[in-house]
C-alpha cells in the first residue's frame, strides 16, 4: 500500500517538480524526473535506479500493467491527488505517472563500444535530440556521443521524444569534439564530418567497414571548423532538390542509415 | 510609405491573427498567415500571392534584405507597433514580420507529376509534417500527397518546420489513400506501404525504377489496413536495433532517401 500525498506543498513533490524544470538541479543532484506510464516502465525495465514513483488513482487503474514493474523497482511509491500530479506534469495530457530516477554514472570514452557512433556537436533542440537518440537505437548504432553544449538528455522533452532510448543506448559526453576524436582515432575508429557541401564525398561512397564516428553539427551553424578539421573525411548527403535544407534529426537519420545499411550489422551494439 | 497600425483593435490585424489560430478560418477564407522574415521572403519569391504584409519598424531595419521582395509582392503593406505584432506572433522570439497569403488552388490528382511521391495518411504532428515536407523538397521528390485527416499544412508550426518547402513543393490532397492510389496506379505509378514488419520486403530491395508512391502512416497507428491492402508492395526499414521505434519524420526521411538514392534522379521534380 503506497503512502498518499494530497498536499501541493509536499516537499518530495516540490523537489521532483524542480527536476523537470531545471537542468542545473538535475546536474547537482544526479537525478531526473521521468513522466508517462510507458517511459517509467521503460526506465524500470532498463535497470535505471528508480528512487520515487508518484501515480494517481486514475493511473493505477488505467496503466496497471505499465505500473507493475515500476512499483517493483521503485524504492518508494506514493499515490498522489490529481492537483499534486498537475504540479509534476510537463504535458497537457498527463497520464499521472512520474518517477524520480538516478542518472547513470558518467561513462569514460575508453568504454565507448567499438561500433558505429553518432557524435552531435552543440545540438540545441530537445525534440531533435530525442528523435536522434530514438533513431540511433532503432538502427542499432553502438553509441551516441554529445560534445560541447548540447541540450540535456534528461530534459522532459528529450526523454519523451527519445521514447526511452536514452535508458538503453550508451550515451557519452565530451567537452569538445576534437578532443574526443583524437582519443577515438587512437582506438581505431574512422571519422566523418557531415557537411552541406556538394564537393564533399557523397555519404553513399564513404567506407564504413571500420567502426566510424559520424559527426553532425547543430541546427543553425553545422559543425565547428575545429571539428571538421579533426575528422578524417568530409561527407555529404547528395541532394537532388534544394541544398542545405534538411533538419538535424532528418539528416542524422539518413547518415546513420547509410552507416548501418551495408556492413553495419558487424558493428551494431 | 506604408500605412501605420498602432491599435490592437485594428480589424485587419485581428483577422490576420485569427488565421494563425484557426484551421477552420483558413479553410473558409483560403488565406493563411506566414510569420518570419525568411518565411515571408520565401513565400514572395515562390510566387505565393501576398495580400498583406505587416512589419515592425525594428524588423524594417533588421531584415531589410528579406523584406524587399515581400514589399514588392504585397498588395498592401502596414508598419505595425510592437504591441500589435505580439497579437500576430506564434513564437516567443518573433521577428515582427507577417504576411497574409492566399493558398494555392487545390490541385487535382491528374496533375500530380510522374515522379516519386510520398503519401502521408492522417499525419497528426505539425512538427513531423513540416520536417517531412522539408526533407521531401531537399531530396528532390516530385510531390507529397496528404490523405485523410492530416494536420493543416498552413498551420504556423508546419510552415515554420517546413522552412517554406510548402510554398515550393507540389502538395496534393485526397480524402482517402486507397482512392488516390487507384487513380495513380492507373497512371503508371507503383506503390509501397511502409510497415513495421520484419517479414515485409526490405526497402533496400524495393524496385524504384518507376515513379512510386511511398505510403507512410500516422505516428500512433501506422497505415490503415485499407491503405496497406491498396498498395502493391509492403516494404520495411530493416532495423538492427529495437524494432518499431522510428518516429514518423525519421522513417519518412529514410524511405524517401532510399527512393531517391539510386535512380531517383530520373524522376525527381
Amino acid at each position: 500500500m503506497s503512502e498518499q500525498i494530497t498536499s501541493r506543498k509536499n516537499e518530495l513533490v516540490r523537489a521532483a517538480a524542480k527536476l523537470a524544470q531545471s537542468a542545473a538541479r538535475r546536474r547537482e543532484s544526479g537525478l531526473f524526473l521521468a513522466e508517462g506510464a510507458r517511459l517509467c516502465a521503460d526506465a524500470a525495465r532498463s535497470g535505471v535506479a528508480v528512487r520515487e514513483l508518484f501515480y494517481t488513482a486514475r493511473a493505477a487503474e488505467k496503466y496497471a500493467s505499465y505500473l507493475a514493474p515500476v512499483l517493483k523497482a521503485a524504492a518508494r511509491s506514493y499515490e498522489i491527488a490529481e492537483p499534486v500530479a498537475s504540479l509534476l506534469a510537463s504535458t497537457d495530457a498527463s497520464q499521472g505517472v512520474f518517477c524520480v530516477c538516478a542518472m547513470r554514472g558518467a561513462r569514460v570514452l575508453s568504454e565507448l563500444p567499438l561500433a558505429h557512433c553518432l557524435a552531435l556537436e552543440t545540438l540545441q533542440d530537445p525534440g531533435n535530440l530525442g528523435a536522434v537518440l530514438r533513431t540511433a537505437e532503432a538502427l542499432g548504432l553502438g553509441s551516441v556521443l554529445l560534445a560541447g553544449e548540447c541540450c540535456d538528455v534528461y530534459a522532459p522533452k528529450v526523454l519523451r521524444a527519445s521514447m526511452g532510448a536514452v535508458f538503453r543506448l550508451p550515451v557519452f559526453f565530451s567537452e569538445t569534439l576534437p578532443g574526443a576524436l583524437c582519443e577515438l582515432h587512437g582506438r581505431g575508429f574512422s571519422s566523418c564530418a557531415a557537411v552541406p557541401d556538394s564537393a564533399a564525398l557523397p555519404v553513399t561512397r564513404a567506407d564504413f567497414s571500420r567502426p566510424c564516428v559520424m559527426a553532425v553539427g547543430n541546427e543553425g551553424n553545422g559543425l565547428s571548423q575545429e571539428a571538421i578539421a579533426a575528422c578524417e573525411t568530409r561527407v555529404t548527403i547528395p541532394m537532388l532538390g534544394r541544398a542545405e535544407s534538411l533538419n538535424a534529426a532528418s539528416s542524422a537519420a539518413i547518415l546513420m542509415w547509410e552507416m548501418m545499411r551495408g556492413g553495419g550489422a558487424r558493428h551494431g551494439g
